[in-house]
């Protein structure tokens, strides 16, 4: 069923009133695309309504720092200190760091920024001293001055590994090391099992108005989240719908492998692939116009998702939080 | 006694040939006054020929990482990256991690420049893999191509602590801190009792045609390497004269609290009071033509010791292998 929103006119956002969400609004996010789209959200909703869900399965200790590539993604989108191009770390970045390392002969495939080291050193040294993760990211983000509750996932580790044809690979020999080239054939979440929603999380996903799976890949950034026992069980039982926006621009990924990795698991990289991924989770997905589709087993809308500009953000934001609206308005949960 | 140095003609130095010594020079040494004898000491020697035995009582762990703040000035200074004012880290630093940290709230007492991280933070990497301190100094001087030995007094923690007016402060609470502002009573080297000389040290020492004790503090930087049970003893059982260059210039410090630390430990800050503090240590002290003096219980040498440029630091070294060369001579030990 094709959902159509009144607000989801390119061009119109801004002429829209602040949508206001009782409960307020809970994301599912991994790295830069859903950053774009937590940003957007934030340009709508009033400050402490929106609350992130990171990714934490691309977590991993380098050089002894233990470094949270999704959510710092996420802190420097927010708090305007992304790169604008890359796709990671900051805006207006020096390098004399990794300069040093490599005259010692240190490690240098992994690059750490000199600010970015800032987050890393920190985190490290007060996970050390016994603070759980969640508190930390919640201090980074008031230092920063965010109106946005950012939460891990999971306190504990969480640690994504794709057995490939070459064997198993950490997420990051996987994606930086070996630029996402060995064939994948499964993708597994280590201490998963053992792991617990971070605090906070449950209860945000008990109260919010709208839920909303950002456009991230669901294989490498959303399952680590929903692999966290009790997580999915929150989403399913939550009185929100449930949206998410499809990561796919013309059956492609903007950014990353998450269309390649569809292919190489057996699925198609479709619309209808992802809403199978999310089957039984979610009740609506927002599809970018060039894979618009009858052939959708779940309620969707249509818009353009490409988000380039801050603009484009704000309006699949709205584009997502309307579809969720009119579910709700439908009766979906 | 007074001993007459044949070489010790300043603005002569260029003319002199280079002094050999079999077995090689051997010197123990703090920060700032040291590295500059030790790079004087390099331009003289040929290479191969110079190990540096450095302090290690100042180290300690900041937001996780292992500093070695002599052992680094030693490394900059050496391979020309010392910054030439200030005393301690790079020069053309950056200060990005700095700025990031203090966004962030974290402490920012101690100043911790982009690149001087990529020392802390490999050392301390590899040091929690198990790899001991000496090996990782080496590893460091070898791939800046230093022609140099750098060995760390001893791979155990040794760390000094200072009783002062105010109660117990640690090396750094009360160097960088407190801006050695407490009066202090008493200095103490934890862990020295359990530790031993770092690999290669004793060994140095038994070989080496001179020893030389740089102009650092001889309470803060000499002392804690004296305190590793059986580096005192190596000394005293070397076959080569032991050479102290004092480091008081006029009776004061060129840097550091010195003098204030003598004076409030009942000593007056003279170059008597250094020769008494190394008292049954040293052969000879090479003593700044400004505090020359017949009350020397040891036979010493003066000279111009101010080490400005690089001519002075090749200057004084050369005065103190000519002390250790005639001390020798005369049968010293």
């Amino acid at each position: 069923m094709k959902v159509a929103l009144a607000s989801n006119v390119p061009g119109r956002t801004t002429t829209m009133s602040p949508p206001s969400m009782p409960g307020g609004v809970v994301v599912l996010t991994g790295g830069v695309g859903g950053a774009k789209l937590a940003l957007g959200l934030s340009q709508l909703l009033p400050p402490g309504q929106l609350t992130a869900i990171v990714n934490t399965g691309d977590d991993f200790t380098h050089l002894g720092l233990h470094v949270s590539p999704d959510i710092d993604t996420l802190l420097y989108t927010l708090s305007g200190r992304a790169h604008a191009v890359q796709g990671w770390g900051r805006q207006d970045e020096s390098w004399s760091f990794m300069a040093a390392l490599e005259s010692l002969g240190g490690e240098n495939w992994f690059r750490l920024g000199d600010g970015d080291l800032a987050l890393h050193v920190l985190r490290t040294a007060r996970l050390r001293a016994g603070e759980p993760l969640s508190r930390i990211v919640a201090s980074f983000a008031s230092q920063w001055g965010l109106s946005i509750r950012v939460l891990p996932a999971s306190d504990e580790r969480v640690a994504t590994t794709l057995d490939c044809d070459e064997g198993p690979l950490s997420f990051q020999d996987y994606f930086v090391k070996r630029r996402c080239e060995p064939i994948v054939r499964r993708i597994e979440f280590d201490g998963a099992a053992e792991s617990r929603p971070a605090p906070g999380v449950v209860k945000a996903i008990a109260a919010a108005g709208a839920i909303l799976i950002a456009p991230s890949n669901p294989l490498l950034s959303v399952a680590p989240i929903l692999a966290v026992p009790g997580l999915r069980e929150a989403l399913v039982a939550a009185s929100a719908p449930v949206v998410a926006v499809s990561p796919l621009v013309g059956g492609e990924a903007v950014k990353g492998p998450t269309a390649v990795l569809m292919r190489q698991l057996g699925l198609p990289s479709t619309p209808r692939s992802i809403a199978t991924l999310y089957d039984g989770l979610i009740d609506g997905l927002l599809v970018d116009e060039r894979d618009a589709s009858d052939d959708l087993p779940v309620p969707h809308a249509v818009a353009d998702t490409l988000m380039h500009t801050l603009d484009d953000r704000v309006r699949v934001a709205s584009a997502a939080l309307a579809l969720a609206r009119e579910l709700a308005a439908m009766g979906a949960r």
